[in-house]
């Protein structure tokens, strides 16, 4: 038997959700090039997209709005559970953590109807930057801040993490990034969301498989390990050239760089880079960006020596946009999820309208045929 | 594309713990029969074989029951947050939110060496009994039940479940059960752990999102679907084989008949089965058994009249095994995942040493080429 340890080229089922072209370095969603919807929609507006496969009019997206302030609020079990969490807590177990615990809370928590789901997505996608703000205030000694009516979900994420309203540009380049990082096909963690739903279990437990894939590193958890290395760049004292064909020579991977899916220019990178710059160049210090800079064309250059051309993904601009923006490395993540609940809910929706329990198989190496011997014969 | 939507038949990758032959009823773990293994094994031995992939000698055995006694103590963060949980909490919820509590206090949670997971797997299998019990007492109000050193496994259960030691045909019973459970080759919930380890997420993440597929009612959560069924038709006052001819007529399927991988007899029903009659008998009622046989007799003799074979499969058997032993119907799942958990931590030892990251792809079948329009005009 031939095993496809990575599924790949493996077509699991059909979406209505997205479509990437690696080749070309094209990301759709619902019809619309992402590069477009990071220019001319919300991130209000992508979430009504994902989950009723339209863009809205004015009174859906006043009313989307609306529900998704009304759910804002976390009740005081999860606050108490966020409360209590350790202060050296890892963000994405947290988060896991508190999303598990407010399924318990939930009496719709375990009704699969797609009335129900609904709800629900619109919950979660509402209470998780609650959720990761408020984790992060407690954890500092913070009082936590409550969410406010009237603001979106970026600026709202901004002001309950910050205690203060954020300024346009900040929450325009958040919501943005909150925009491109919204869907992305059958990525790893959608994919374990579907899996675990495809039992029957529920959107909980689903939502909490993708939370606690896209902490690892070759998913989510790579913005954080990009700014790590920025971070490492700057302390080393070393111009970020020399550091980087430093690194390659030692033969070591320069996180933010190549995509398992995109071969050519990961689309979203394009906008993000000039919501970095424009954000960067209107802050008190531009020597992120001279920082990435230098590193992006060092990259260029030392793969063009090798005939290769790989190019910086998302995660390398939303990295420095996210320093920019004052948010510590670790909420990156928890960030990318506050984004991508909107995707895996809505493949949530698609998989419980066609549900068939997803069950591979494995090929088995080990030996056949053995007696169990008693114990003092081993 | 042609899409496989429950990737049957696809293999993802090599492993050394379990064959499956589904046309003749037939189940190994390393080799061995699970039929000699529920004979002549223990829970405890089956772990080590799981995990070294060889069966432990006298010493070994004593070695691996020391560790799993040193772990089975919750610390007080954990302890806490069990006697928080509402008291109509969802027992999977309530143990994936326990688990993944568990690991904001595990120094070792992020260390994905080989080393620091197989003290993982040792701290996840000896503690996930006492979260179960722990959760169980503290919503009737009970006192919670410290472990006991030197009772194995399914003894100590039974002890911190009842708060009394169990007689040695119980203990038996609900060991084979564990070992009968313990693994099953690429099912949804070992996969679903595999699919969040794959992005190098760390084992504790891989384990909630395999708790969470477990709770699905085509998964782990089928027996405690089976004794809702046994209980309706107790309850109806109906003749076993009339309610079941009656159900039938009405195309409604009945829970714990067939399987996904076996299309002859269970391998795992057959020794449950006799352990069932052993344990029924001995107890004070024979009328779950006496239920059970008509269901059976009735399912065999309608299947046959069309022409068809069905087999009551291992849920149909441990959901009454686990209703004589006096436990609550919503913790079958839990058991079974304190079984798994052996399962899923030695495919979780394979999966980080050959990592691969798993997305396959999906088939797109929106529109394309859209251009966002100006809110007001749509």
């Amino acid at each position: 038997m031939t095993a496809n340890t990575g599924l790949e080229g493996v077509v699991i089922g059909q979406t209505n959700l997205s479509a990437i072209n690696g080749e070309k370095g094209e990301l759709i969603y619902v019809g619309y090039d992402i590069d477009d919807l990071a220019r001319n929609t919300t991130f209000e507006e992508v979430a009504f997209l994902l989950w009723n496969l339209r863009l809205p009019n004015r009174t859906e997206l006043e009313q989307i709005t609306r529900e998704l302030e009304a759910e804002q609020e976390l009740n005081d079990y999860v606050l108490n559970i966020i409360k209590a969490f350790p202060r050296d807590a890892d963000s994405m177990a947290a988060l896991r953590t508190a999303v598990s615990a407010l399924a318990l809370t939930d009496p719709e928590a375990n009704d699969n109807s797609d009335a129900a789901n609904r709800r629900k997505a619109i919950r979660l996608t509402a209470k998780i930057p609650t959720m990761i703000a408020a984790f992060d205030r407690s954890r500092k000694g913070k009082n936590i801040v409550a969410p406010k009516k009237g603001l979106s979900t970026a600026a709202n994420f901004l002001y309950m993490l910050n205690g203060e309203e954020a300024d346009e540009l900040r929450v325009r380049t958040l919501d943005a990034a909150l925009v491109l990082h919204a869907e992305h096909g059958m990525n790893a963690s959608t994919f374990a969301a579907r899996v675990t739903a495809a039992t029957l279990s529920d959107m909980y437990s689903a939502v909490v498989s993708a939370i606690g894939t896209l902490k690892g590193a070759s998913h989510g958890g790579a913005n954080m390990r990009v700014m790590e290395t920025l971070n490492q760049i700057r302390e080393s004292g070393q111009e970020p050239g020399e550091w980087v064909r430093q690194s390659l020579e030692r033969k070591e991977r320069i996180m933010g760089f190549g995509h398992r899916v995109y071969k050519a220019t990961d689309p979203r990178a394009t906008v993000l880079r000039e919501l970095a710059d424009k954000i960067m160049q209107g802050g008190e210090e531009t020597s992120w960006l001279d920082l990435s800079d230098r590193v992006r064309e060092t990259m260029s250059e030392e793969m063009e020596k090798k005939g290769k051309k790989i190019y910086p993904n998302v995660d390398f601009f939303s990295a420095s946009v996210y320093t920019t923006l004052g948010i510590d490395m670790d909420l990156f993540t928890p960030i990318f999820a506050m984004s991508r609940i909107t995707g895996w809910t809505a493949h949530l929706f698609e998989q419980y309208t066609n549900n068939r329990l997803i069950r591979p198989k494995a090929d088995y190496q080990g030996p056949r045929g053995l007696t169990v011997e008693p114990i003092e014969k081993r």
